[in-house]
């Protein structure tokens, strides 16, 4: 008898993907998924990747959910802080939105409007000690796909004292599904094929978490539509400080971090080979011209942006082995 | 100890997928694999997907490869008989290569070219009795990939005299990788991005394996490049015998297979759904105005019209569960 | 000073598309656009690619269109009937929707619902006789996208006896502006980019107008999502009948159309050849196994197949060369 | 009898466009287009979207060209300083190759290696007084594509001092066509689809030109392959000086520019909407949170970034309206 585990929000994309992970997961049974208005369909239906499952989306409500061992909440922002509140505290939470990411409400009221829910342990387990934060917790918040794909790039490189976090600028391109199944017009495959479309552009509401994250203090982050439907591809520029070697910094930052990987010099990190996976592949150099660090970061946003990284936590909480269930490896081509 | 296996051909996006697919397998040992002018590189830089695999390319002979218990062999058609041949009796050998699929030596030489080097056991498990045969077998030919979305659309049809075997018209249309990973300029993402490509029309070599292992003694066979890295939708149409219901013929014939779905009644298969898994998916109609059956199905190429079948086929080859190592579910979107 | 050019539905593809051709068109004047839900924004506000082009999106009326020589309608099935009598006989229209296109109520009613509005003459200018009969009429009934690619492949071949009209088999890829502009989550770009999707099997709307066009009597039409914007490739299949040859039969057919181009013996039309014009590419061969004759066709489904196909039937109507402000060459890649 | 025109190296992407806008040129007869390995075969065959045009590929020699008024040479990096040498002066040239855009020998043998070829008019109509010596010229090296897509969302801004030289970060994606049409494994469908890839990361040989066209001093450049075959989309920034308002910068520097459109505020570039197009779209803010200026500029890198400057270029040194021929709307979707 396994790990009882529930999914609140399991019609996008994202609780897609971790209905897949879970499904296979090795000690987790899956006992509940629940959405809005895709309620009373079968799952296999609403996902049809998962012809073969055999279970019914429930109704989005606590008393469904508090028989779980463990509930992930893959909701639109906002509707998460109601959810968890009226869940027991033995029930341990990982939340894929972003109500519990910032510890600074004005940030939040700024870039997310509403009050704020107040701050859980941050899920992003490559920072320093946050491993066993997350272990020790039982409401852990999912970090944003841009902002995983970001801090890691950045922040054992800021810490070191390797760049400067006075100027950081990053541009990230993101595979569709980052912007959500819901229907919009310009997220039709008609509009998005062959086309590149930066969105957000001088404001981004990542930007926050990002700062809080890397130790950035000052952040120009542009945000750009690719026609593909997953992964992330981040830019990193920061000016260097003189000090340790950026790729030394990097590779001994993730030297026990099964799913971050600085690859061999020359070799540049691009998303399709994080498809699917809970990996993330890095790369740096010095720009000859600019004399800029140039870090880039490639995941998948629905693997280690999202599902991946939440099933990655959930493991951490419940004392297995971080990686249990999830893939090193992505599926390409 | 795992069984030890050992991959001829590696370099390849078959290849590719076979190592990612060992890789994750309960109970394989990956001891080697091979390739050609790749050998002597790291295997994840020849495939950066498996960034922290840690195995070299070794040299594509039979001393490298004999030590193993069961061998893949994923090289260009043609080479496969004479590798096998230096291979002792008792390695298993699963041939990914079209060499020994065929019983017809004309057919063979008239599609191929050359001489036949003889039949192998058919890797298609779903087939009535192949499971036993396949168990049985030290040396098993894998499916072809258009023949596998055909033959599972089409065998049991004409098998249970639900449709005529005399007038079969197919159209298939396959990802990229099912032309293989040689820089040919017609294969440039820019000339296939955006485009239907038809080519082999009237006379591709995979309609004798199909007519083969299905049965039909009339094949219009039309293959179509699509603008996508995986996946073969397979649109088969045949005139109805006025017998059983092909509906229920398939979902009888395929009630205990883990890889093969004939969908909820109004849901048609699309390949995204089958992306990375085993899967195979089905639905069948009668067509109101011109009254023929129509089956459409989806693998993806890579998987169940490759390396996923040629996992499934080791597996059985050697006592195992043939789901062992493989996922039913697709990577969506 | 120009002919007066007005378009109804330019918020949609072939509306853009429409505007675009219309803005290059040496003969028009483009006096009036209109909409419904846009109504009241510019423009190149709702099809971007139209920066420069000033002009305002008005409401869809009768009063705004009457005073044009000549109005296109690109609205939804079942609304030019409606909008069309209200305008004054002397103005010519286009109709870019189904309403006017079958002679066959009842087939309209089982296909579309709803009761029959009446043909009009077909805007298929290739098809024997229709040149004159275009340039006669004030009331054109545009050809339906997988009508004009099926039609072109199949109608000579029928008409010269070269093929049976008893037993035709179509299968039709199309890019995803076919299916419109609305927002649907089936059309999303995360669901269709590395997917090929079978929609309406076994009953598609079009087959009556493709049986009426062609004058085939037993039609399979199976339609095809594939993962492009634009383009549609139809494998046409026909028992031959002994007679003519089939190659013969379509060049004499096209020698003097400027848009149908028989490509040169081994070569086969591919979509994104036609990309962004008004022609049409065909093949043909027979098939080795079967027998039967296979015919390749390859349109822009915005040009030929809605767009395109408007403004050469429009040219007609006015006495203008029909290939006036179209382009023959695709852009691509 | 128009002005006779050759293509040298026509067998490429952007000699493919060349032909492509020069048979629809209304001033311009294409006499001769020549190619290397594919000398012979007639254009269609190598080009199958200029299906109809009936002309063969010669081979490149000078006494093929010579005959003409103006020649385009679309030769790989470094042999069209040869070519142009062998050809009358009388003989208007326009080279879309890198051989003589630099002024600075250094630069040049830094990034391409070999002698430089001296610096020929930069053919960037845009810049100040720049119309006027292209006119004059009978020499212009057209400007490349990456150059085109950053130097129009920059030069303005520090010509006016709004924004500092010292600091700019360049991100820029491009469509595949940018690469090339050679066969190379890493530019294959299988492998560009679903993904983003850096190259040439910290030293691209496109800086020396970027600083020399738009007056940066220091510059971060990072191009990224993106999944699809045509467009660039450039993310530049900058630090702002204080001085001038951004955006009327811009809006002055190209209120006479037919191709270059400032979008209004709010709307940002994406590529799709200038496919197939001349066009330049522009977009600018002020990030908040680093005070740094973005600008994005969205070009189709065969048309605004090769071919179609290179008409228009061509059209200024023969005295036509430069916009002759050339389409300022875009092919979309």
């Amino acid at each position: 008898m396994g790990i009882r585990i529930a999914v609140a929000g399991a019609s996008g994309y994202a609780g897609g993907e971790l209905l897949r992970l879970l499904a296979g997961h090795p000690e987790f049974d899956l006992v509940a998924a629940t959405a809005h208005a895709q309620a009373g369909r079968p799952v296999a239906a609403v996902h049809p990747q998962l012809a073969g499952l055999d279970l019914m989306l429930g109704t989005t409500d606590p008393a469904t959910l508090a028989d779980a061992d463990l509930v992930f909440l893959a909701l639109p922002h906002g509707e998460s802080a109601a959810l968890a509140a009226a869940l027991p505290p033995a029930v341990r939470v990982v939340d894929l939105g972003a109500d519990h990411r910032l510890r600074d409400a004005d940030a939040w009221s700024r870039y997310y409007g509403g009050p704020h829910a107040g701050a859980w342990t941050y899920g992003l387990p490559e920072l320093p000690g946050q491993r066993a934060a997350i272990a020790a917790a039982t409401r852990v918040a999912n970090t944003g796909c841009y902002a995983v794909a970001t801090t890691l790039a950045l922040a054992p490189l800021i810490a070191a004292g390797a760049v400067l976090p006075t100027d950081v600028v990053v541009v990230a391109a993101s595979g569709t599904s980052g912007a959500g199944r819901a229907a919009k017009a310009h997220l039709l495959g008609s509009e998005v094929m062959g086309d590149l479309s930066p969105y957000k552009v001088g404001a981004h509401q990542h930007v926050p978490e990002i700062k809080q994250a890397s130790g950035a203090t000052s952040l120009s982050f542009t945000p750009v539509l690719a026609p593909m439907p997953r992964g992330i591809l981040a830019t990193v520029t920061a000016v260097p400080s003189g000090g340790a070697d950026p790729r030394e910094v990097l590779a001994a930052a993730y030297a026990d971090a099964p799913f971050v990987h600085v690859l061999p010099e020359g070799q540049w990190p691009h998303t399709a080979a994080t498809a699917g996976s809970n990996s993330c592949h890095l790369q740096v150099c010095v720009d000859v011209d600019s004399g800029r660090v140039i870090v880039v970061s490639a995941i998948d946003n629905l693997g280690k942006g999202a599902a991946g990284q939440a099933v990655q936590n959930a493991n951490l909480m419940l004392g297995l082995p971080e990686s249990t269930g999830l893939s090193v490896f992505g599926v390409a081509p």
